[in-house]
């Protein structure tokens, strides 16, 4: 289909990668070299590397902004089929993100089929849906200002229940495997909600929605601490969380958003918890400073991006092919174009991922087991400044992807050609703001 | 004027007064009697109480939102004069708010002399202006995207100065004595900003600014520690503040918000350091459990609230009548009516400066002197466990207003009044999101 | 017996209500008074009051220190005995202090049933037995310097568990009916130790230890973010406390200090998630700014304090008589005198309760249903504001209290009688530091 | 003289070279080529690495502790000689350490000459001085419970700056050029102290120790939000840090310890700050999760010590050769051998320092000046994903160290020689705990 072309070049990437692919092969030599020296089979590493699969929100491509502001630029995503254009240049440039995952109303269409198909002709597939109950759309009976699945009206738990089982048909016809629910509801003020009664009635509507899931589908619930409610949130950490999943059932699982908790909480930590109990559903990747920043994954702590995978390498050495857990970014782009900024973190994410395969476990967990703290640490260590940029390039040249994805995408001038001809109208594609 | 006729019927204010008269009295008598056992003069605290002007931003009495979503209710005000008929509610029934705080553009009009006649007619005059340069306005030139006053480029940095004698401008007109600056500069990504280039551009365009003064003016600096920037902030705490203020002169001051901290933050001695310079110019008011919530003064933390306000009794009892601190309220109120919103603050902020006004100081620096340490600090307990609600009542009632001023509004049927003429927009008129 | 005549004279007690009594009596009409109007019996407020009980732990009674030093008093107790008569002199002037929560090695002992005879005559019992594997012990095999019940090594572990079935026999020698673990098991490195095979270890020991508790006690799991470990602690937060408490059984119940949370923390929620999941098992309680600073109960956030109480009673409210919490102050006396500390806390922890007894919960709930956020709020704030100071007063006059016990205290020269005939050691009794 | 003979054998140094000598030379060869590739001079990097020194606080070889327990290890240092010896260890191995920073009275001796010659047969000298005014010594007349410096007695404020005078005597003595202060001042209550006052007192104290300064030392000023004192603290940030120093005058400088500010600050921007300023004295280096945890240098956030050094190299751009600074670690070393601590720390800190020397700092400032965010980051990114490790083990291995620190220390048997002639006395020669 002739709309499905998109306004990237691929020849671009390889008049881009060819300049570059001589000094790639010195460096992964050299590092394949190195690695066989402390005992690490390169090509074990790829293997695994090369099943990583990361997705991308349909809202991400679009510019993000903050409740003071938004500052979009030129070239917006207009709607679902522009985002999909969007995507497919990550996914030709960066390789490892096959499949986008859709926020409803924003995303829907006449024709589910039809945008299935269209994904497709971009290499695109889709991954869990998202519903959305913490705004109000135009056409909306009841309002979500008070709350959604956990109000204290019927009428309101009502509506967000049917929305998320429309989203789990939007998803049934996309291909889509899981639903994923993060609701606003919460308080600004003591005494504003009963804890406990409003807990039930999450419950409540939640059991609704499990009910509705198809057998092999998943839900995810996702926990944050606070924004856009102040004082309390519904499931506000890790605790609550698992405790809803728990009460659900076995298709619930619990999803870590790096940027939904309280300041110095160690992450890790909770990731381990969570596999430990079973529960453990997936990510969504970004970075934080100071609250749900939504920055770039990797920009502010790329360290503690690092231990999370070593935590997730752990949990595949235990339970082997059997361990899943669904990998999206979930970031907001304010000050940079949305693509790169996506293809810089899908590089920090497969990079922290990376560096987690080179750590040498045997030794890793002799050392623990020893007490020998120095050098258990010094393992994370040795695997955490490896530079693994060339491995992570290679495998994406193989793949077709582009050694220097910022490069090739600058070099191939696809904003300024988007930006032709989609044309401003001053409105986020991405539904925020 | 006709129009100056507030939807507020007065005589409802005494309706309900009437019905709460003899219980005031009683709780005021039994109250008086026991500070007269403690050697506290009551009519000494209320000389003093009755001094306490607080402002009200004009953009205060809009609803405000997240950067997920805003829920307005009936009767949003939609614009400057409609938010000065709201703000003369409640400066008749909770009296200490006597001026508002303007921000531009949104308060724009054309005469400005006019405007002034209008809030005069609901006994309002006009505190510190504020000016806006963190979002971008229709007929706007140059995009502060990358910043304002620190911006790397002379045009906006110039378009941000000229705002700012703009604004200087308009507060002349409506008897303003002050600006208030807050920019949004800063950046999300280590590397995004020359830390010390940008301050060294903020601190110049800074001087243009101050050099537009008037002399009898003051310019207020507000530090914030993050958003909307998400990785630093030029101003982001009363450390640079102060070091900006002092590189100005003596007209600028700093401005501390309570909720543009890092956790944990003893706030309070800030104010005092503040003071100890000769740098303290003001506050605004709200309260935060998590980052800048906005949340109603008082609500999460009023134990802070009343050390911050025992420090400015501090400075009161060093320097006399020549203490003089601009005191504002700073909040967003998303899930209540703004005017009752404002109403409770007020009421929470002056009962937190009663209390301080009740601690016995000579007792408090004699255990302070001595190392009494559990008595020094029973002296601010026993003062914050006085219930003072009978003494502020009063003081409100003797000055005209409400006894209890959220029954006399709910009485008054002024919101569902405004609301039947004012038609919904679905647009804020707070400017914010 | 001799030895159990306290240094406090009884007579100072009445002596010191003597000059307090009249002004308690007009204090507490007027407040009466000013309830019955807003329809709340001051009876049964008193009557549920009365029946509140507070251990104090009896390390408690010793000052405490940091890692940087430690500054004690005159008379600081030598050993078990003296912080029983410390304990005492609370119990008597406090009133709400019926036992204290002894800790082991600390307070061994030859001869258990003396002790608790000792202790009886003082007008004390025992709560919660506390064992000790965070520190080692002079004649100890095995070291606790890499964790002791998650430790790698069976030795240590084993020694551990055997040291908690101790701890049960102590408590059963004094009439304890439950024990309280808390560990110091975690580390200081990434990697140091690998989080789902401690976990693992832990919970093996654990029940070791839950399968040796008498059919009628209870065990305490108490959560900590962290210290004495600093990047990952095996109980960090009350997640895993619940899901290692539901590991357990039914016996197993969730201890929540109040200074071991993440900033920003909101402790209430968690509250009535702990009570919702039926694993509320108590307090420890203190304040704190920064960390776990052992502060004085209330004596920096005395609104959170009340937040709290609120959702104990609440908790109440739900299921009556069946509800039971067990609640300690558990503080570090650095810089006062710990008994005028202790007795300032108990007010502080009582007039919480009282406060949010005196909540309207039907007005309360029916705001909550209805969304009306301010008066929901308003409800609380009602409460908090009251000056609850005479009813506290009143009930421990009526008990045989002191009306005023830090002034009775400072009246009776317990110190200084203490200080003479207990000569100083430069050690703690407390064992900590 | 026969003392001064370390229990290191030189000769274990140059075996364990031999071993990894030939592929120390590939990874070098390898990385100067990449770095050629893109600009960068190996040698001019080389060169200023080879200048950056870094001192080792004595007490810091010491097993460090917290107020529940320390755990000793074998051969404890039980002296300032046995510091000594230990620190030319770390002086022999990791090269970049020349000298020690002492603490009094901890490491009072009789003869200060004897001492310095002592050390500088371990190729050590003295670095800034460090006073004690937070623990009280046997000998000691006024107390410091209640402060030192800022304390309300007189005599103890005399004492506490004759203590200092003291230490600067010492230092003359050692050949010391700077003094660094850090007192434990503050408050554990609200209304404890008077924060103008003791604030006040706190300068007046300094002002006398600074007047006492020879003409060419400087004098540090450390700033820590809390811990002794958990409510307040004099020095809480770098706001009181930068005004106390400008208050005393140009040999007052600012110190930044890593772990000193709340929770999320943004520290890099601090030492921007204060260098803006020109009172940026130098660094305490450590890592930290929660609070003050003295976790050994880049193993929590190796990303944030990197921009710390970052905005290092920027200000020896701006300032060249007059750019100085003091670098010491202070750390805690609870579970590891401090001597591998110190080196694993100096190896992450150099590291630090020779990713930042490696930024192409004129493309920076380009994408910086043009707003090209992504760009920007990218820079610094690049920078850090370096793996710098064979240029340090170059540089090391140049100047006499060992390639691989750890491995050559472990395979010297030191540690089991010093505790063979080190008897273990239960107390910690660190002074702390």
């Amino acid at each position: 289909m002739g709309m499905e072309q998109s306004a990237l070049d691929p020849a671009v990437v390889d008049i881009d990668n060819a300049d570059r692919l001589s000094d790639l092969n010195a460096d992964y030599d050299h590092l394949q070299g190195k690695l066989d020296r402390s005992g690490v089979s390169v090509e074990a590493v790829r293997r695994r590397l090369s099943g990583f699969e990361l997705a991308i929100p349909t809202w991400g491509v679009g510019t993000g902004g903050t409740r003071f502001a938004r500052f979009p630029q030129p070239g917006e995503p207009r709607h679902i089929f522009d985002k999909i254009e969007d995507c497919g240049v990550i996914r030709k440039l960066s390789v490892v993100t096959p499949r986008v995952s859709p926020h409803f109303p924003w995303d829907c269409v006449e024709d589910y089929a039809a945008l299935r198909e269209y994904a497709a002709a971009f290499g695109l597939g889709f991954d869990a849906v998202n519903s959305n109950t913490f705004q109000n759309q135009p056409d909306q009976v009841e309002s979500y200002k008070f709350g959604s699945l956990s109000h204290t009206s019927p009428a309101v738990r009502a509506q967000a229940i049917a929305h998320n089982m429309d989203c789990i048909g939007y998803g049934k016809a996309l291909g889509s495997r899981a639903l994923t629910v993060w609701v606003g509801d919460g308080s600004n003020f003591p005494g504003q909600t009963d804890f406990m009664r409003s807990f039930d009635r999450y419950l409540d509507s939640m059991k609704a929605i499990y009910d509705g899931l198809p057998d092999d589908w998943r839900v995810f619930i996702e926990h944050k601490m606070f924004e856009p409610a102040f004082y309390s949130t519904v499931i506000q950490d890790w605790g609550s969380n698992i405790l809803a999943a728990q009460t659900l059932g076995d298709k619930a699982k619990c999803l870590v958003d790096l940027g939904h908790h309280a300041p110095n909480t160690n992450i890790e930590m909770i990731v381990a918890r969570l596999h430990h109990f079973g529960k453990l559903g997936g990510f969504h990747f970004n970075d934080s400073k100071y609250g749900d920043d939504d920055l770039d994954s990797g920009s502010i702590d790329p360290f503690r991006l690092f231990l999370v995978f070593n935590e997730l390498v752990e949990a595949e050495g235990r339970e082997g092919s059997a361990f899943s857990a669904a990998y999206m970014m979930d970031q907001s782009h304010n000050v940079t174009d949305p693509i790169e900024s996506l293809m810089n973190s899908a590089e920090a994410i497969v990079g922290a991922y990376a560096r987690a395969l080179l750590v040498d476990r045997d030794a890793l967990h002799h050392h623990q087991q020893e007490n020998d703290v120095l050098m258990a640490h010094n393992c994370l260590k040795t695997a955490f400044e490896t530079d693994v940029r060339p491995l992570v390039a290679m495998m994406r040249y193989e793949a077709g992807g582009a050694i220097d994805p910022i490069a090739a995408y600058r070099r191939s001038g696809y904003r300024a050609a988007v930006a032709a001809r989609r044309p401003a109208t001053g409105q986020s594609g991405s539904g925020i703001v």
